[in-house]
């Protein structure tokens, strides 16, 4: 395998030197390696490639799903792609403690399934669900539509293994809630996408599935509607609420023009902002019974103008689908330039506004997201991409944020695409101690190079 | 004051050269500055103070409450004391996202009421709340009574400031649910018990209080039974449940015998094992309702013999004194000692009653914790301190919860008195890892020295 990497380099090198990608994929060599080894020891494998690519200077992308938004699983010259599509086993699930133990190529939604079966569920969902990989998004620190109950994988995550740049394996594989003994240096691992060591195996504390889920989809009239029924939500429905989302008019026009099926579901087919809001409890009737009375006040309040309780799965799912299919309804629409940033609530919605203002009718301005956690997707919709455009978006989106004491990126993490971005962020003295751990952890740099941190600050 | 920090390491230096322990409180040095300076610049005094002795390669011991088991917050022999206890300044609250940033000196009942004024509680509860600061909390970890329900610091904390041993200020006070800006570094110092940096302010994500506590004592016949009322607990309260406590016939007996006031509510006076029940959750009658089948199906299953469901909340009260004087209850019967050990829950209490037999007679082993989190505290009660005795528990004690792929510590840390146990817990790779960790934040060692990493990798 040594011989066929290095020749493949000599092959990539001569080849393309400079600003060419390729998908020297190695998963087909752990593949093959497979046939002859335990599907457990895999960790193995990865563990002797990045010590033979670390000794070479060679650098190495690991990559899971590929699903990642800022372009953090992409080479972006003449890196070694490290799959880890094929450790895909399910290593152990205590059904006492709710806690799975697995590789870190299982697709999400493939354990979801298998927690299903079990009687539990994942603290994590997403839209990529169908091939987002645990152990990306362990490395992205993967946020998604349940983190407002469940909170982020910095909770959840109980143990990781993972593999360092000069092949040491680190065993923090606990299956314990608690353990206080020493530096958690598995939280490094989670959100470093990929640059500090590459995640082999997880651990995960799961909830167990409740029986009774409800979703509703409510029509406001402002954002200040909405704002005012996350605060009543958190309260009045308090322990069994289990997602919060919001869109605007724009976006669920946008889902109704463009997805196949997609129906506002309103008799009124306007509304400035729409909520949808899920909750998951023990008891059917009297979450039912909390809900319903929660909407009631609601409409006494004026805080919704209309609203819609899903009467059974299937029109659940609809709802869903509207709230999950903005992305794929932004791809179909044209051009978009995509921002994923955490702002205080109150002033959440303002950047969607001015921004709006900014661009008047050369582009569609939506801003839709994780309302109940502050988290805002701006998305700006062109027919094509402009240069001009893209100057009236950056640095304004980064710096209005900054002010704000916001985060340019909330959930979908750093990348190729916001590496030099990370001041607005993080301050100077913070950036240079994560330079400093990248420093320690991996000295040739050879995990995920021009991502994550400055080219200011790493070259 | 530099100065005079000079001449009392002078005179401490000749006075007491070895194994003394000295209390140079900087407390009172930052309370002199104090009175010409803004409350909020006090992480400048420590910034300062850190500076100096780092030039100096004067040694510090961070100090929060003082209430840490492992010595964790005392000095070992002529360390400088840094007390944060005037840092105990509430910065804000925002009641949108019930997200707090408070000074590392604020005691943890202080915030509490706080709190409750506001309508929020604390994702934290220990026994100590009375005097444990909150810097001291992060800075341990601290697990405590509500972790089954709000998962555990690494969760709940959104941002630190802390101060490096060169005087650096990482601000990382972020107030957001969610960031994904690079690594996230405020973990490191979450849970280092004060070795990589002084934690000065602190951001957390506070959750609602809600209108209906339930408390209910149960009796069950053994533990078996205490595992199977746990399984059944998360699956039928799912989400109301809030505390888990167990504690087995020995510990009940001694905090009737030595707590002035306190009494078995039950009518038959021994039960081998008693389980303390919690529920918080936003409708009193649906509450109680659930609470009321779910014990009514346990009596039917066999897996409770007897309960009490408190009728108010001086009722409750008493309750939760029995679990929580458990402690002072050990102090006032004679010595005690002391270990915090997570194990899978269905072998948890093994090692009570393995330590019981080793023992005889000699000892009262008692064992209690939060079984809802695999959490057990083993005590070993003697009539005096005796290093026969304490030849047979340890590192019996260790060895056994290693084999269990446990922690000996769950949530007290590692601090002076388990730094050179670290590796029944931890492997060689991770250990050196965490040391390197510590030479790159704080190459003078002079954060909290003799603490968390063993003797062998620091010396």
């Amino acid at each position: 395998m040594m011989m066929m990497l290095d020749t493949l380099r000599r092959f990539w090198g001569r080849k393309m030197l400079y600003r060419m990608k390729i998908s020297l994929v190695l998963q087909i060599l752990i593949g093959c390696i497979n046939t002859k080894a335990q599907a457990n020891s895999f960790y193995n494998h990865v563990s002797q490639i990045l010590k033979y690519c670390n000794s070479r200077c060679l650098a190495v992308v690991p990559q899971g799903g590929n699903t990642g938004l800022v372009g953090g699983s992409v080479p972006v010259f003449d890196e070694v792609i490290v799959s880890l599509s094929s450790m895909n086993n399910i290593i152990s699930f205590d059904k006492v403690s709710g806690i799975l133990v697995c590789e870190a190529g299982c697709i999400l939604e493939n354990i979801m399934s298998f927690l299903d079966n079990e009687g539990f569920i994942m603290p994590l969902d997403l839209g990529a669900k169908g091939s987002c990989q645990i152990g990306g998004n362990v490395s992205t620190n993967a946020g998604g539509l349940r983190l407002v109950r469940y909170g982020s994988l910095h909770g959840n995550v109980l143990g990781v293994e993972a593999v360092l740049a000069n092949g040491t394996v680190l065993d923090m594989l606990k299956t314990l809630r608690k353990d206080n003994t020493g530096y958690d240096l598995k939280h490094l691992f989670i959100g470093s996408e990929g640059s500090l060591g590459i995640v082999t195996k997880v651990s995960i504390l799961t909830p167990p599935k409740l029986s009774s889920v409800n979703v509703a989809l409510l029509a406001c009239k402002d954002y200040s509607c909405c704002q005012k029924l996350l605060q009543e939500a958190k309260r009045k429905l308090g322990e069994i609420l289990s997602a919060f989302e919001f869109l605007d008019g724009q976006s669920m026009d946008l889902v109704t023009n463009h997805l196949e099926g997609a129906r506002n579901p309103f008799s009124t087919s306007h509304h400035n902002f729409y909520v949808l809001i899920e909750t998951t409890g023990s008891d059917e009737s009297s979450d039912k019974q909390k809900l319903e009375a929660f909407l009631l006040g609601s409409m006494e309040n004026e805080l919704i103008a209309d609203g819609v309780l899903a009467q059974d799965i299937n029109q659940a799912s609809t709802f869903w689908r509207i709230r999950e299919g903005i992305s794929e309804a932004l791809m179909k629409a044209g051009a978009v330039y995509k921002y994923d940033v955490s702002i205080p609530v109150e002033n959440l919605y303002n950047l969607v506004e001015e921004m709006r203002s900014r661009l008047g009718d050369a582009a569609n301005v939506i801003g839709y997201g994780h309302l109940g956690d502050g988290n805002l997707h701006l998305n700006v919709s062109v027919s094509q991409y402009d240069e001009k455009i893209l100057s009236q978006i950056e640095p304004f989106v980064y710096e209005w944020t900054s002010k704000k004491r916001g985060s340019i990126s909330a959930e979908h993490g750093v990348g190729l695409m916001k590496a030099n971005e990370i001041f607005y962020s993080q301050s100077h003295e913070t950036v240079q101690m994560m330079a400093s751990i990248k420093n320690l952890m991996d000295p040739n740099h050879i995990l995920n190079p021009y991502k994550v941190l400055p080219h200011s600050i790493t070259s």
